[in-house]
């Protein structure tokens, strides 16, 4: 009987390729098979990321994942991806799976994990968040000594996000795009607008980083508003 | 008159050297002049961190940083060490300042940002975090969907940290060391121990992973404790 593969789930990072890790990209060169999801039938981001790795070649498991507020599809999804992704593994071969950010970073490889990881070996490869890469290209030391970080999903309720800005020191306010207005709404009222930035498709060629005044009406879901304590950093 | 030089804020990531960046990799591999804190005359974290790849030969700038609650020891140490990196970039040489972690995510590179980026060219380069580092290696998603993730230092009073805790989701507690009887006696009295995990040294070979139950009594600087909401991830 064949021992069975391991399944590695890799941060890629927040976009450039050159922010993959040392372990990522060794991983990625040694691959007999990769998988990755791609949105709505869309490019796949984290393919993009890994593009120049990938050998040729290597099997490629892609896992369409519709994108739907209702879960089901998204389910469905991802347990096609992990039936396929255990066929491989049983026959003895590992997978690396690709995945934009950190895998367990807001990340949809914690759904192959919750899938997988009681059957198989796994692996998690941490990755750069684009929470620091966002600081990084903004300039924007996120938090220092005693500071707190309060990192908030752009859907949330607006009432529940002003709430927990208010109350915060740094926030990231990740996957902004189409709630943007509702997001200024909420900085506006707290007077904080002119602390915030917003920071577009981080570390990519197409990158933006502007004033939280100056963002453009229509967000991308890459999209991030960071707010910083503004400290004295000197002490 | 020689253009100044340039400086570079690296992130090395959470300690194993493989989990730097490709970028972080090539720009020490490239380096001239390095610079790193060392904390209260020890061995320096960062340089361990890199030490297999900055090149013989490469001119070192130690920035001996005293471990006191009084800012004013370390405040001096900044201003030192930002002299000398100074003096190198004036000279037209680039400097690449070792950062373990992410340079801005409670790192002292931010007080040389603070010192040095108004009178010449910065660039921070992000690494990946002890946050995402450790919950790899506890096997704990930390976030999902539209989850919240709060960042508390523990050194934060312990009313502070019960209220902050208990309104949390995902909760990671940084900087843990002496203050873990005092996060003990939080996460108890809320009814949440069970769920926690203590990281210490995550990704170093003396790495421990354990649930807070049954952490030591002593806990190292570079110690964390995770919390995480545990929703079903199916979904």
């Amino acid at each position: 009987m064949t021992a069975p593969g391991k399944l590695y789930g890799v941060g890629l990072g927040p976009g450039n390729p050159e922010l993959m890790t040392l372990k990522a990209h060794r991983l990625i060169a040694n691959a007999t098979t990769v998988a990755y999801p791609a949105l709505a039938g869309g490019e796949s981001f984290a393919r993009r990321i890994a593009a120049g790795v990938i050998p040729a070649g290597a099997r490629e498991i892609v896992m369409d994942v519709p994108m739907t507020p209702a879960r089901e599809p998204a389910q469905a999804a991802y347990d096609k991806g992990a039936a396929e992704i255990a066929a491989v593994l049983e026959a003895g071969e590992d997978v690396v799976c690709l995945c934009e950010g950190d895998p367990f970073f807001y990340g949809s490889f914690m759904y192959l994990f919750a899938r997988l990881s009681q059957r198989f070996e796994v692996e998690v490869v941490p990755g750069v968040t684009s929470v620091t890469a966002c600081a990084a290209e903004a300039g924007m030391p996120l938090s220092a000594r005693n500071e707190r970080v309060t990192i908030l999903p752009g859907p949330l309720p607006e009432e529940e996000l002003r709430a927990r800005v208010e109350g915060a020191e740094s926030v990231v306010l990740m996957k902004v795009g189409r709630h943007l207005p509702k997001i200024r709404r909420v900085f506006d009222g707290l007077g904080l607008t002119h602390r915030a930035t917003y920071v577009e498709r981080a570390t990519l060629p197409e990158q933006k980083v502007l004033p939280l005044s100056e963002a453009p009406e229509t967000a991308p879901y890459f999209s991030m508003i960071l707010l910083t304590k503004g400290a004295d950093p000197w002490l």
